[in-house]
């Protein structure tokens, strides 16, 4: 195993999509040194480095020798995470992953296996983690301010996929995988145990599909990018809509839906704590604020506070989406120095997240409550 | 049987407690004449009768004998509700009354049936169908403006049961009963099924007792009522919260959620239809508005119409729950001519909610969806 | 002067339009009894009478005449309310008079006067104290708990008369009147004065006309009344929008708007406090919550109070404009019998509203501060 | 004149304070390359330039000879902006300057012209026109579809200098200048203007200062900087709060407040525009929705629109203060080549600014209307 360097860290970046480009735009607010870029194709990788102003790197063998990478930044497709975070750990190198860790959880245990014996730092982009109202929400619920938590609810509601024309690579996810259930409903449920704390320990889970067959753009789709020019029929195994209970530690109760069909509701994740003094509910798309409720008759709402590690302005300048990436970057590197924390992500929460989205999958297919395996941690240690 | 008067509809309360008073208040704001009132006790009855100006019945059969009498309003106890209900149809008078028409399926269908066969008027107060907004997001889902249903989300949210002191009769229910599904629940059913038309055809239920031992005052319970003085230990069979997955006619999936020990949520009802076009929200706690989302970026808030028959003052100008009571009121009153309508909630609504309560109860109990039985004209018509 | 009968007290309403209706289903809801009621035309009268199921007074002085009346609630057109109102003091009658008290601050001032010669309680239909909420504003800022009143911000927007097609007796009010000043910013003066406690000094207004000439129906008009079939051109003399400056008693600082041609805003009145250590927020559009803000990163809702005297249902089941009128009229009532109290309007407090407009009118035309003089109560103690 | 540098262009940044660093990630996020910055003393300069990874600069002359430097940002305290300006544009740099431009309307004047006939790019930052709504908003009212404007509200509080105790070098500004208005009252005035398109013609100013003696903190002060440690009594000449009446162009009417006291009142700016068929209203705190209200019983909330050159994520991820900024630089450097545009502020509405703060100033001291002079362009022109 190679060793870590002792100079400042230095990142490279695989995959030069959307979230790519988020990853390179928060490194850079951070004054972070980026060593290069690899793309998914050499003559692709060669123009965007370029437009960036950033050394491409032709292969991944390129790119892990290069001494000079200590974070290997990981935004490509689903399919190659596993493979290529594997080899970036085995390099000797700190990953920070995006979302999911692997496209099983079998994949997603050996990440985090690996990562163990390799002693590097690892993190998975729950972006969500970034907001400084999600922080605080945790500190609330940990403080004890609303009592024991009695029942979680929450939703992840998106229209982006309302038409049958809408068409992403997500919607052509194989048979045995879910769509809304790991792409939005793993942000849900990281959110619902890093917030809370539990950890699920059965599922009861019932998607539907509103649109069994869409309309394929010919060619190839990109996340977001609009579809235009012909079309092929492409018949759908994922699911557009999810309602999902489940059963947190200590026999909580949580009520969760999820659909990417629901017009009007664009990127519309909300997570509700209900304890026995208090709730609090937190909504994404007025990230600055947590809603307090009472039995008095009275409802606070706790504006983003200042002071915070995970803000940066004063207060009523709104920090919104990107200013979370970049908190979520930010903790990343701080703790490159052993300080670290637990306020974002690792590959334990990618397993973890794995772990409920398969669950999601054997509950709705067989119709019935389905047990969420313990942490590796736990199971480990129980032998 | 007796024939209906051929005179000004003329009402005799029956129930002199929270509800009765707000029927009384009602029908003088409406100038409808009361003949009397019936309390559970003859001095009791006296002596509200006094305060409220009005004609003291001492018996059901006083009351029912009174040929002033044209229309019964029943806001007595639910254990009552279906003998007291039959015997007043048998007498000739229309029934108006309060939820649950019954405390069994049996009740209800008796009820429907004795309503039909005696030819009278009849009503359950399902007060929410009273907001002209409701009225509204009916004729809005009816129009088609937001393309086909695919989706329904509700919940019914309170905290005034929060605490293990807090008691009410509700409280303490049979075994065999529920409490939030029945008390709460079959007022989110009911509005789903008039907001759009559908019936439910499966449930899934899953209960939850925050407190399965209260403390219960020693002597008599009032709803509201705030408790204080002796209590005694009482064991609580019924749930406070209750997740309800629901498939409506034609694979239109629902979730709903019930709790009475939701800190901070007062009377939060609120009901979400998604369409292929466009979602509508309704919220209980601010009633005027329908909030309407799709996919352009847009999100339009309907407000209260001024011209609506349900609406009796100009925009701006807030009209709540007593005036959807009156509303409720109101309608049954310029139906008794026999113009009619289907706007407010008829004894077979009443028998439809008791059906989906008890498919809820049994799915609980049995750990498995359930299929609600269809509504008694339609079961009679396939006979 | 008539003595005041010892029966229970008994109502007449002169004035049968939307706001003299909106009274007698006040009175009918708190049980109270009507004895009859004035329209401004004998036929006009016995058609609604008969509609109403009251007895019809046929003149004022029939009205006056009449033993069983103790209470005259006046709801006709505002040049007659002075002459009538002295009237039924002298009948002896308690007096509850609409808005304005008067069309002249010297009308004001003989009532206020006559009132206090007759010893009869009288009160101006303040509505909006009639909410629950507006006491509770005024208790906060009587406890201290948001410091001492530095400003005062408010505005009272609507859109009724926004085209040249709308039309309404009130634009057809004489040159040296207001319409905007004197039929909505009366309201958030009496508000201002009633939640604070403080006076106004001076007043600094600028007054804008949208249209200067308006298509008038030819006929007669109503509040609220939809315009149609022929019109004739109208000179509009009077304001559609207001701004006001104004210094309360110490130096306090306030700045008011008012429009009555705001597209979107209907009935938008909204009083902001702001104290040393707190700001509260009160929104006619959302009666049942205050908002308070204070320099902590935390912004607090206070919600209706269920235990409040002017609050009559649970948490949660809004209560709105009719039961706020409901509220005024109870207070009125509750003290005839001596208990009194200081909750809604009085005359003195009609006198003071016209000495503001008054004195607005006199800045507008001026360009310049212009003292609002003392309330009368003060005056004649100074001297 | 020296000639623009046909390279790319490279940024130097005067000022390493709150605002200087602010550009810095701005710069780094866009890919911008800074060449180095300039602070207050040279100790300072090499410290904060070693923590950023950038050149240092001892004197306005080594920046200013730097050959690389093509583009000075200007965030330097107040009084040294025009010295330092005008000697940029001497050395043929462009110009991204902090606002005010000048602390006085001779200072922007001179930048203007001096700006003009050096041929370079200039601009002020009002932050606030770099949200995608704010954008959104301007288009939307020259569209037409709100009609003609006629009456503008708005007001911009905040709460951070609430107590006697709270202290800034703002407060200690010279008798001569206002401090509110300066400060915010500016970006309110600029916003205005820029939605609109309407230049203020007269103006009615009505300061109050809450705290006429403040606690200054022996040695230096930071904007946002809690105080701590000693103290001493300091008179305070500048304005805590004020009202702002002013007439824009063909009329129309303005109402603005101001204040620095207002609890709970972070950085609540809010612009309303009501026009003859509708009114719009942006609030900088939910920066990603337009409210627009007609006299239809509707009210459409126009969410971000994730097309628009102000946009960079999709709905429903909100963008937030440090993007608005962002899109302020990132405007200002794409118009280098030539393309410009008129959606920022150049130095010539920076002068306007000056010249609104000094009638508004003149008016509170003389407490009559005040004329706003004519926009430096049209006095020219006009000659």
């Amino acid at each position: 195993m190679t060793q870590p360097h002792a100079s400042p860290p230095r990142a490279a970046v695989i995959g030069i999509g959307f979230i790519g480009n988020a990853h390179i735009e928060a490194l850079r607010r951070l004054g972070l040194p980026i060593a290069g870029v690899l793309g998914h194709e050499a003559g692709y990788t060669r123009r965007e480095a370029a437009r960036l102003g950033l050394r491409p790197y032709l292969s991944l063998d390129e790119l892990l020798a290069d001494p000079d990478v200590t974070v290997v930044h990981q935004c490509g497709p689903n399919d190659v995470h596993a493979a290529q975070n594997l080899a970036a750990l085995k390099a000797g190198k700190h990953v920070f992953s995006e979302k999911p860790l692997g496209v099983s959880v079998e994949e997603c245990e050996r990440q985090v296996r690996a990562a163990r014996e390799a002693g590097r730092h690892n993190a998975v982009n729950f972006t969500y983690r970034g907001y400084a109202a999600v922080q605080t929400l945790r500190e609330l619920v940990a403080s004890g301010e609303l009592g024991d938590v009695t029942y979680l609810r929450g939703h992840y509601l998106q229209d982006w996929l309302l038409f049958d024309t809408d068409f992403n690579w997500r919607v052509g996810a194989p048979a045995r995988e879910t769509r809304a259930v790991s792409d939005i409903g793993s942000h849900l449920s990281d959110l619902a145990r890093f917030v809370t704390g539990l950890d699920p320990e059965k599922v009861l889970a019932r998607f539907t599909t509103l649109h069994p067959e869409r309309r394929r753009p010919v060619g190839e789709v990109q996340t977001f990018a609009s579809a235009g020019g012909q079309t092929e029929p492409f018949t759908v195994t994922t699911e557009d809509q999810a309602s999902l209970l489940v059963e947190y530690t200590g026999g909580v109760h949580a009520n969760f839906e999820l659909s990417q069909v629901a017009p009007g509701h664009k990127n519309d994740l909300e997570l509700g704590v209900i304890g026995t003094r208090g709730s609090a509910t937190w909504r994404q798309e007025r990230p600055e604020e947590i809603e307090i409720g009472t039995r008095e008759n009275t409802r606070t709402v706790r504006l983003k506070d200042p002071r915070g590690a995970f803000t940066h302005y004063p207060g009523g300048h709104p920090e919104g989406y990107p200013d979370a990436i970049t908190n979520v970057i930010r903790t990343f590197y701080s703790g490159l120095d052993g300080a670290g924390g637990d306020r974002i992500a690792t590959f334990e929460d990618g397993l973890a997240a794995a772990r409920f989205v398969e669950a999601a999958f054997q509950s709705h297919s067989e119709g019935r409550w389905v047990t969420v395996p313990a942490a590796l941690a736990a199971q480990e240690g129980a032998r």
